[in-house]
């Protein structure tokens, strides 16, 4: 039987699997930015993520983060634990930049002197709102004592991720990611980690090596990724 | 010696006194709203705001809340503790309102499971962005220890006002506030309360009572502000 697409994102496909517990996502070649106002694209794109993403999600799981990730087929998709997704999208700072430092009249580069864990509400039409933790509850949206697992799971793989990236002298500025509950009830990261959900830089020059390329129209967006990419793969090595 | 101007804000004077400790604030009658965008006054506003203010300050002291106040002199000037204002503003809301409820996309007047505490950050040149405990502390803006403090303090206040306007049939929406460190670097209560920062509905009609009559164009001000004044006033004999 054939995988039926169940839902199209900005940068992803899901299809449902043969078994009820697992689906398969496809990576696209689309960029966009700004709530989906700036779109592009470059061949090669879903491939890189993805590969980029399963070289990630095998350091998370040796270092012992939970995880929704199975297989990786073919190129560019994925064969994951389907979970309930929790409508926060989880945001993990290390360094001051973009929209949250022109907010907070900061410079960009700005090293934080604890990590920030930032919430917002996944909801489009309302813009993804920065909430805090009182007006999650008090809404209903989840309770404080998933809030608090969530924090602490985010910083736990930041810290993970922090340990890779410097070993390939990259500095992990930020990185927003998502969590859902699975079939056991167990929350875990359900989301991709690549250079379209965080940002990257290189530790010695600064160069931006993520999506912010796009954004702000840098160029060499896919050279950028494929440099992400190789040096990831030799930082898992090492 | 002539008391000396040290600031003049949106709706107050700070003049210092003799004493290196205590400050005169002077209620001006003019309103502001929108960041200031929006300009208007009423004749005996200051008066009244200072009046309310000076019967909520008492109730406070009688329900063990510390503030700054001193002692209210001719209509519309207060002594207060000179405090060195933390650069937070803290809002604490009961019922979901104003420009929270449009950036969530929830119906004003919605009750909410628990209290809502939130901090912005006070700088007019940004707007006084909202900020989560993260933020202010990688900032260097405050510690964690002062947010729980202003956390609970604010909850508190919110409680002992809340038995107040019940006896007199308002629904105490939200509230904003701001706190001081003073001389002897106690954290204490360090603004006024008044309609100009709270919202007042009434119980059984809904029918504002507060800024919002002047934000939203409603008309009857200047009433209203009396109308809270005189409750106010039979609330803290009953």
């Amino acid at each position: 039987m054939a995988d039926k697409l169940i839902y199209e994102g900005k940068a992803k496909k899901i299809f449902q699997t043969d078994k009820a517990d697992q689906v398969l996502m496809e990576f696209k070649d689309s960029l966009t930015a700004f709530n989906a106002l700036k779109k592009g694209e470059f061949q090669g794109k879903g491939e890189l993520n993805c590969q980029i993403s399963t070289l990630i999600f095998h350091w998370l799981s040796q270092n012992g983060i939970k995880h929704h990730w199975i297989a990786t087929r073919d190129k560019n998709k994925m064969l994951v634990e389907k979970t309930e997704i929790i409508p926060l999208e989880v945001v993990v700072r290390n360094f001051m930049a973009g929209s949250l430092a022109k907010k907070l009249g900061q410079t960009e580069g700005l090293k934080l002197k604890n990590p920030i864990v930032e919430f917002y509400f996944k909801k489009d039409e309302l813009n993804d709102p920065f909430v805090n933790d009182d007006q999650i509850t008090a809404l209903g949206w989840a309770d404080q004592k998933t809030l608090d697992l969530l924090k602490a799971e985010a910083l736990n793989i930041n810290s993970v991720l922090q340990k890779l990236f410097q070993k390939i002298d990259l500095k992990l500025i930020d990185f927003k990611t998502e969590f859902g509950r699975n079939q056991k009830g167990a929350i875990i990261l359900s989301d991709e980690i690549s250079p379209d959900c965080m940002r990257l830089w290189d530790e010695k020059t600064n160069r931006k090596l993520d999506k912010d390329r796009f954004r702000q129209d840098l160029g060499e967006v896919a050279e950028s990724y494929q440099e992400v990419f190789q040096r990831i793969e030799k930082g898992v090595r090492l």
